[in-house]
């Protein structure tokens, strides 16, 4: 008895097929998706689809510091608590709120959206780095702090980005590398152990 | 200077939000997965919301074999080449393409959507167990073939089908149990070989 090719509803595969623009959501994760939404949580699905239109009709860059607003200027860019003298530059809006939960910072931002990779296309224009500059040396700011990750591609990004603030005259300054919090040496690897001993601190 | 909390856009925290109701998101890819799409892909985010809506509005449970579908009845269940003397029953859809798969089976399905799971609350109801016994008795059907899991809940939930089926004298079987294919005894676990002794064929 031959057998029939069973290709399954057409609007399933395309959901399965859409979801994958997710990061890190292969075939298997995206049927796995597709069926949870579709046999156990359609309300959710409803839900996801609309907060996705609305993302998309109001969510944008701040024209000041380039991180998600839905206004022209940020809240914190507007807000006159912040210090307009310091400027940290960080790779995401992940990356912001981070800086901010510490509360010991009071300064304005500058979000690349992304770090400079040459091997994946990146280049300074990606980065905004020409808005970066402009900000920088729009009077006001007077050290640039450079809080972009300690990987291979931020530590560029951060020098790269130094280099031309220098050539303007604009002071930057690089967080601190270092053993982290609470962290035991024995269990830190031996790069950072290092870098903590070249930037030790006298006392 | 005081600090001011800054909450973000609305649309981007409804759209984290919102991706949390996909199976093994958590807060943080949450929010990975929405700068990336408001950053790098705002079409596939546009795809994807409007794959949602289709999905919700055209994909339902076929009348007969409960899998998911366009159409009142499915086209496997309908194409005419199918053998209606068999009746496999599969705990999802993925489970069923997987069959199909085979290129080894050419009779009909029966999608349990689930498995029996008291601990979190579902029920032979919540399987359609009513639905796959008339289907079962339906005059047709000469053996129904049992592939759930061979987990705790996929044998328990064959067994359970199993002895239903018993009392209504439709005859039933159970995929094999053993070592899979390309395995290596010294690799696969104690149970799975007591078992591929215990189920051992005579040549």
């Amino acid at each position: 008895m031959k057998r029939d090719v069973v290709p399954g509803p057409a609007g399933l595969g395309r959901l399965i097929e859409a979801l994958r623009v997710l990061p890190g959501v292969g075939p298997r994760s995206a049927q796995r998706m597709a069926y949870h939404l579709l046999q156990h949580d359609r309300a959710g699905a409803e839900a996801l689809g609309s907060a996705l239109g609305e993302a998309l009709r109001t969510v944008r860059h701040c024209s000041l510091c380039n991180s998600f607003t839905d206004d022209e200027v940020c809240q914190l860019c507007r807000s006159p608590r912040r210090d307009p003298t310091q400027l940290c530059v960080v790779e995401t809006p992940a990356d912001l709120a981070m800086v901010e939960q510490t509360l010991s910072y009071s300064g304005l931002y500058f979000v690349l959206m992304g770090r400079l990779s040459p091997l994946d296309g990146v280049g300074p224009r990606d980065i905004g780095l020409d808005r970066l500059l402009a900000r920088a040396g729009d009077g006001a700011v007077q050290e640039v702090i450079l809080a972009t990750n300690f990987t291979n591609e931020g530590e560029a990004t951060a020098h790269y980005i130094a280099e031309m603030l220098r050539a303007r005259g604009i002071r930057s300054s690089r967080i601190a590398r270092g053993v982290p919090l609470g962290g035991e040496l024995e269990y830190v690897d031996a790069g950072t152990i290092s870098q903590a001993i070249q930037d030790r601190r006298s006392l």
